[in-house]
């Protein structure tokens, strides 16, 4: 058997601690998968609490250890998009290390440029934890469904949400006190922000559209918007017309570009993807002539995150090293982004008015200005002169006609809360 | 770039010719990928109408040839498991090439042997076409769920079984009428045994196990029944209960060893797996601490099974050249078969029987005489002194025990058919 392959982990939170765990409880199994011993040779935290107790012997907080070590590869496992986990990406590809990492954020902001230098250096920069968790999509995308290309990608990707929105559905409570659950229950994050605000899915998606598409990931171009006005009554109506509201994360090829969106969105029930519920994660991938791809896994948490990083260790250490992308990084293009409002589909759109004559005409009549053409509608009771909810589901129409539409119609006295706009995907 | 990989290809029906015909259309893509031009060299099929046409100039109706050639893969897209397809694969591994295969029958019965001639010779041996077409569970098997091992894998691996069931449950017609309709339609062979008979399926399933748990294939190991016995009632039954039937593949780690089935199965509808329709393929792996994840797709087709044998190539030429069964097959341990009958679960039980008293009282006790216990009952219409049907759910109990009691009953004078025992699985 060849020379063990060394590996210093930094970042021994959750899944940093759950990978050195991992790699040493099932050493000789892994030994026989990647042809040699590997070997944690190195960890880094700053917390000495974190660091001691696994069992490995050489310790240290400074990641500047890490990278003048002579370990073959680093998993970088201590997050976030700049700081120290960018240096030590750098610091380790620059002195030839192969990478491995969790870290969404980090790569949808850097990936490009990271892969590119990873390249140059000759190592490999691998990432499958950093997508959906345990869910094999981004060497699926890579290595499997390559042939025909993919024409789109969609998934839930973040568990938090999803979790939130499952929450909503089971109690008919609203997205606050179910927020406020999830967070003692330690299911959300005490500042929330970057999961239901729709962030996250954003890196994630951003990585999915890279592989997908062949292009530097660009997470600017990603249309964000998170679960915080999605209400128990939203949730009831898609009920009532055979859906379920998930947060999605949705790249598609068009003939103008590549759209790339973070919405919450009416998934038609039956559907594969509105049968995931509470903290999976799910994606969907469009493989043209090939045909449509469903994985379903966990997302998140110490063993299935652990697996993910620990089966990109294994494949580098057996040799298998191409790049980040699935191709080279000089050849990965830059996304040209569709135009903002151009993509199409229908739209569930919900209207707080003031029950009053002459209001359904008011609305019916702005959305006809805008070319919007209704395909149903629902009114949930009724209370004269006071605030109800009316329901509209249109034919397809682009994003813009009905984002100019609803400006118009909630510029209206009788209007009396922001419409709100979900588009029906998964019909 | 490196110098070309150069593929034979033999056997040019539909996954053969999609093979060579999406190599030759994506060459450009596929060569980022790979790292270097992947080129056709070499085409083999005893009709001569199928390899005209195909822009590939080198030609042969002889295996011998390819085994003789000097291109670096071949591609064995024959089937069969024996024959010229056993030949080729032999030949072309013992001459230094890599194998690429769809080609479970062979693999289901000589991949050990055939996997060590492989490491032995430096070469891979490929096989992503043979299980679950499109779906990339042998990459997933081998290379991403393997940290914490696998406890259990079962799935729907065989679309015209799939397509069958599903029409039964559509149209309520009766398992031959279907049949020959799908025969009529392509959907189902002239000689239909091999996919009804669930032999098929144990192919896949032997590949499947022998992936998941470090063993040798072992298709004698597999207790396989098909689709054949599955009535209308049965679906509507199953319905009624909340359940819908399934021909899975189901192999387990027990404590006794490894439980391989092929079986109709009930299975829960909410499930994702119950929401598999059509000719669609689907599989979970149960992967222990990293829990559990679900695969959906296109199980087989030109270009589903193509996509999977095109990214097996890419992988080689791009120097992925791991064991075939993700361990080194001297290190395959022989499969310990889990003792007959052991398995345990819930099951169905129909039984035909004259509507006369005392009937109900008769089973009832000779399943009590076998420790079987029953959770709920169901019978459909009365005919008194004709024949009617009742349904029993069992409490969970051992196979044996089950098809005891059966044998058992089925003696009684009133009872008029065999009666019919399918377990409930994902409950």
């Amino acid at each position: 058997m060849a020379a063990p392959f060394c590996i210093a982990v930094a970042g021994l939170g959750t899944v940093g601690g759950g990978t050195v765990k991992g790699l040493i409880a099932h050493g000789e199994a892994l030994a026989a998968r990647a042809g040699r011993r590997i070997e944690v040779s190195l960890v880094c935290d700053k917390s000495e609490n974190r660091t001691k107790g696994l069992g490995v012997s050489h310790i240290t907080d400074d990641i500047a250890d890490v990278i003048a070590s002579d370990a073959d590869a680093v998993a970088e496992l201590i997050g976030g998009e700049g700081g120290p986990a960018l240096r030590l990406v750098e610091g380790a590809l620059a002195t030839g290390k192969h990478v491995v990492t969790a870290n969404k954020a980090l790569l949808a902001r850097h990936g490009a440029r990271l892969a590119k230098l990873a390249e140059e250096k000759g190592v490999a920069l691998r990432f499958e934890a950093a997508v959906a968790g345990g869910i094999p999509i981004v060497k699926a995308l890579r290595e499997n469904l390559l042939t025909y290309g993919i024409s789109a990608v969609h998934g839930i990707l973040n568990g938090t949400c999803n979790y939130i929105l499952t929450q909503m559905e089971t109690t008919g409570r609203s997205f606050a006190d179910v927020l406020k659950d999830a967070q003692e229950l330690g299911y959300a994050e005490a500042d929330p922000t970057l999961d239901v605000g729709g962030g996250d899915t954003a890196h994630k998606l951003a990585l999915l559209a890279a592989l997908a598409f062949g292009v530097a990931p660009n997470l600017d171009a990603v249309a964000t918007e998170g679960i915080e006005r999605i209400t128990p009554d939203d949730i009831a109506f898609a009920h009532e017309l055979g859906y379920r509201i998930k947060l999605l994360g949705i790249a598609k090829k068009t003939p103008d570009g590549i759209d790339q969106r973070v919405q919450p969105a009416m998934v038609r029930v039956g559907t594969p993807i509105s049968d995931v519920d509470g903290v999976f994660n799910a994606v969907v991938a469009d493989a043209c002539e090939a045909g449509s791809y469903f994985f379903q896994g966990r997302g998140a948490g110490e063993c299935p995150t652990a697996s993910a990083v620990i089966a990109d260790i294994v494949d580098i250490a057996r040799g298998n090293c191409g790049p980040a992308f699935g191709i080279p990084a000089d050849r990965l293009l830059p996304l040209t982004p569709a135009p903002n409002g151009s993509a199409r589909s229908a739209f569930y759109l919900r209207f707080q008015v003031l029950d009053m004559p002459g209001v359904l005409a008011e609305i019916a009549g702005r959305l006809a200005d805008w070319g919007v053409s209704i395909e149903s509608m629902l009114q949930r009771g009724r209370a004269p002169g006071e605030a109800v909810s009316i329901v509209m589901i249109t034919h397809e129409t682009s994003h813009e006609a009905a984002v100019k539409a609803l400006k118009h119609i909630s510029e209206s006295g009788r209007v009396v809360a922001r419409p709100c706009m979900i588009p029906m995907e998964a019909k």
